[in-house]
């Protein structure tokens, strides 16, 4: 107990030693999650994901930076960032980033930004950031930023994670960055046009706009989703909420106190509509589904000998069985029968 | 067994009956893979990845043109095309996606173009993936190229699908794209510079060039990988392939035939130095592997009744139990303990 203890009493070499527990999957790591948990559910959860290419990284930046230094004399928060980066260990990518990130924030103890390579299985990522979010609740940073490069299932599950979250877009990145936006669009809460000073940014808007209007849940879907059991948390209707589309240059730190209200803004809402405990909800529901997908593959693992597992796949090499039919040799115990 | 028999015939629209039946995963679809499976084998799949904007699409059009179309008087080749498209279903992109696809290949019944919209989970997608695959193999399509739109984890496990896997840039995308590059490289069999017309096309091939340098493994990592018990595909050793770069601009059909002959070449390398096993073995692998984990957590799902899951989720909410430990609840059946 004595590092989750250390974390909570501010301990900031504890909490950086405890990121690396979680991240590495740690006995010691798990440990002090279960305990640091109870102290969780008070930071406000913030995704950014969007395109690459589209300056989300800097965006995160000039964020962090407006809320430790907020506008009309308000008291700072204090921000961590968690930042899942798919840039492979032999480049430096994820190093070379935090070092760009420091020269604004440098030497500031109430920022605190973790970058986090996203290899391996992508539930096992999911779920590291999952705990990631976590320690930073319980050692209790105000804002938990958690920035997702990339525009594919894993960044839409990882948006799950959060209570707000902005999808940033960016001028002319494309056609086929259009049809991504659609996917992704449903998940936004606040949506952001950054590099703004690029031609083609109305267009941009106008695009975001009628998608935006597409995508609103008319009055009978939303009864719809409330109707059934667990609707994915991107289906939750929000009355009252028509997420915003706010410009911003992060290079020259345009638009980003006006982003950092509607995040604000935001929080307050789901507060005030009851949306936070609903969010709350879902967003642990996602958390629990990521991690049981990942205990029942490495549970099954267990269970099965190499050797039956290679018997399994060679028949399926040669063809005498399908890819369905070895499945369920292997998780239904059936019988191998030839065809 | 029906429908199976007239896709082994060549029908068309039993084709077509039987990608909806296997993309829905309907029980008709499932026997008609497991019946199928057996015929498959015979034909090349390719898979097609990169970061958004560098042109994937048009760029397997072109190829595909090219097979139909050879030069020299060599004859023309079946060729299928398995798109798996993130974009939304409210906004039509991937029937529009089609459309402009048909253009060039209108009327050619040699060419079969699927569409997949990547919505649901992300394991779903690529066992609905893999199972089209198989479809087009069985039905006697030589090239069966799978195209994914992205950069994540979830294109790197469709491009484990494939025995030749082409990751197409573009000139100038961004810095962040660079960095994604770099995970996504270790994958690459064939590197393909699209776009080639744009400035800044020499720094792309530069920096490819370099980091392939970087990520060719040393002969001592190979022996490692050799060794281990069940190395990822894309950790596979080539001894005797270094994978080219091939500058192209589709929208001119620039540098295509020498790209289908990169592809030709490719795999002759892999029958002649005996990797063709390999891969497919790796390949059914990765495939089982996926398949696996869906049944699982489908299974698992089965198990447990809504009311135990629920009651458990309504701990975790409370803080009562951590996420692990809810995992332990629902996975192990242990005892709700409180703390």
């Amino acid at each position: 107990m004595k590092l989750a203890d250390s974390v909570l009493a501010g301990d900031r070499l504890a909490l950086a030693r405890l990121l690396s527990y979680v991240e590495n999957d740690t006995a010691e790591g798990r440990a002090a999650l279960d305990s640091l948990f109870p102290h969780t559910g008070r930071s406000h959860l913030v995704g950014v994901t969007g395109a690459p290419g589209t300056g989300k990284s800097s965006l995160v930046n000039r964020l962090a930076y407006v809320f430790r230094h907020p506008p009309g004399g308000a008291s700072p928060r204090r921000v961590a960032v968690v930042a899942v980066d798919p840039s492979s260990p032999f480049t430096g990518g994820a190093i070379l980033g935090d070092r760009i990130r420091m020269r604004d924030l440098a030497g500031d103890p109430g920022v605190f930004i973790r970058s986090m390579a996203a290899r391996g299985s992508l539930g096992g990522l999911a779920g590291a950031t999952a705990g990631l979010v976590q320690v930073f609740d319980a050692a209790g940073y105000d804002l938990v930023f958690i920035e997702t490069v990339g525009v594919g299932q894993g960044e839409v599950d990882i948006a799950r994670l959060a209570h707000t979250t902005l999808v940033v877009e960016a001028p002319n990145l494309g056609d086929e960055i259009q049809a991504i936006k659609a996917g992704i669009l449903e998940i936004a809460d606040i949506l952001v046009v950054n590099k703004a000073d690029l031609p083609g940014v109305e267009n941009t808007e106008r695009a975001l706009r009628s998608m935006l209007d597409l995508s609103q849940p008319s009055p009978r879907s939303m009864v719809h989703h409330k109707a059934s059991l667990s609707p994915p948390a991107s289906l939750i209707g929000q009355p009252g909420w028509v997420p915003p589309i706010q410009r911003t240059i992060s290079t020259e730190a345009v638009g980003i106190e006006e982003l950092a209200a509607l995040i604000d803004r935001h929080r307050d809402y789901l507060g005030e509509s009851g949306n936070w405990q609903r969010r709350e909800r879902l967003r642990l529901e996602s958390e629990l589904e990521m991690l049981l997908r990942e205990a029942l593959v490495s549970r099954w693992r267990i269970s099965i000998s190499e050797s039956q597992y290679q018997a399994v796949l060679g028949r399926l090499v040669e063809r005498r069985i399908s890819p369905r039919q070895a499945v369920e040799c292997l998780v239904d115990g059936r019988v191998l029968r030839d065809t």
